[in-house]
């Protein structure tokens, strides 16, 4: 199976630190490397990641902070550098389209790779895809800031022990498909008999904004959950202040949601460990995990099933 | 005395390796933080070379390649942050004025500090300030680079033992500041019995060009030459065909103009290590140091006195 796993390129909000970079979160699910918000130094930070920035084939920017996109120029250059020969998708806050320019066309260079930009300008679905359904959920920060949901499509997962032990292959598999059912002699065999749909799985990435409803409903049921909790507790009004959630508040946003895991990240410059952020989000939602910059969180498949009910 | 040196934040061209960022030079003397050609990463190198951001008074950046101007959006958007008072002199080829523009407002932020632009369209003295006279030459890059040649002014030292001998101190010496000369009794002390005047120290950065004269004409005479060697001699093919200089070339242009330290930087990220460019260099230039990044080098007054023939 390929890689599926989600790793932390820095985790730090506005003012890197000696232990954390600016923030930059690389999603590699489906043969693809989704990149959200690549803050200054991200092109380093790959190396360090022992990941070679050509994976990256979207890159997300939820608003145009520095410390949200000032790697983006960065990033481009360098896969320029690198000739890829793929796409590079690049979604982010359609207000925001005059600061995409100035970091596309920051230096000098000659653009030899296809960057295809996609403004969001209303919440929704922002594209339906062979690899993710992405929805886009408008935040509370002062400035547009675009919470990301990518889903990925349902799946018929067959079960090549059932398949194996029937002697399905080849043509006879093929007209499984197809047709939905085999005739063994005067046996009927259906295709729910040696498969299941599972449900796609579900990343979200909520950053920046304040404790709002829209935040739950984008989260709702998330496989693996990246959220901004920039201060503590005891930091409430700062965090109140500029337009920022606590620990507390994104480990409420997992539970209401009913997310299954929970990372949390952009920890301000104040606090020099993250264990407390942890501590406190678990008091509410245990499965939290605080972003480490270089570390990487799997984003396993969870194979569930989807209920008849469903389907219909 | 205040401290004078420069510190290397980053010394690799192009792309960044596990050893070198890209580059970021800091020359500190006479009270001011002078930084050239900011990469990216630069912000934060800041915080791993334990010297805050906060002591930049002047930015050059020598051209917008990004690996010369990729941190400069990141610098004046961290020292907006830090809400410094001073003003900020940045100094550009005019002909880059569309790409300083966008990567001083790539993203959103209030700018609140005072930035000082000084397109440079012609060659010769940008400014003759109190600390420094700047001078710029253009260079041989394929796009308008510049190199800059910072001169400290002339200055009288007072030898203070001399001084001390003599009792000269308070109205006395304001008298002999003011008259060049103080009558002790019918003894006439001259202020060139007790001083001498020093040349300025100077500072010279050749960042990039192909091998020319206007190198060792802007380097002529520098107490300490920072100097881009991308290639060693074995790849001088290279070097010239990305308008570069081989470690031979920049030692050769340290001595053609007399310098006394030669600093060499810039290393392509094909070298893992930067030995071989000391040697190489060596060779022609024996006051050779590789740049390695949050190293720092002394710029030491040289207090050479300024022949009387000079004065006059």
């Amino acid at each position: 199976m390929s890689v599926r796993d989600l790793v932390i390129l820095g985790s730090s909000s506005q003012q890197h630190t000696r232990k954390r970079n600016h923030g930059g979160y690389l999603l590699r699910c489906n043969g693809e490397g989704l990149l959200f918000d690549p803050g200054e130094g991200i092109q380093r930070q790959f190396i360090f990641a022992d990941i070679p920035p050509t994976v990256v084939t979207r890159i997300f920017v939820s608003h145009f902070h520095g410390d949200h996109c000032l790697g983006l120029g960065s990033m481009l250059m360098r896969l320029n550098l690198d000739k890829v020969t793929h796409e590079i998708h690049c979604y982010y806050p359609a207000s925001g389209k005059v600061y995409f320019d100035r970091l596309r066309y920051g230096t000098i260079y000659r653009e030899n790779i296809k960057v295809v930009e996609h403004p969001v300008e209303k919440e929704g679905i922002v594209e339906e895809g062979e690899n993710f359904k992405i929805e886009a959920a408008f935040l509370d920060h002062g400035v547009e800031t675009i919470a990301w949901r990518l889903t990925e499509p349902t799946r018929r997962k067959y079960d090549k022990e059932k398949l194996n032990a029937l002697g399905i292959k080849g043509v006879a598999m093929k007209n499984l498909i197809s047709n939905g059912f085999l005739l063994d002699g005067d046996k009927k065999i259906s295709i729910e008999d040696v498969s299941q749909v599972e449900k796609g799985d579900v990343f979200v990435v909520i950053m920046d904004t304040r404790f709002c409803e829209k935040a739950i409903a984008i989260a709702e049921g998330a496989t693996l959950l990246l959220c901004e909790s920039t201060y503590l507790e005891e930091h409430k009004e700062l965090a109140y202040k500029h337009h920022h959630l606590t620990a507390k508040e994104a480990a409420f946003i997992a539970k209401k949601a009913g997310a299954k895991k929970l990372i949390l990240t952009h920890f301000s410059a104040r606090y020099l460990e993250t264990e407390a952020f942890e501590n406190e989000a678990r008091s509410i939602f245990p499965e939290t995990y605080a972003a480490e910059d270089l570390k990487r969180f799997s984003f396993d498949k969870t194979h569930e099933a989807v209920s008849s009910s469903e389907i219909s």
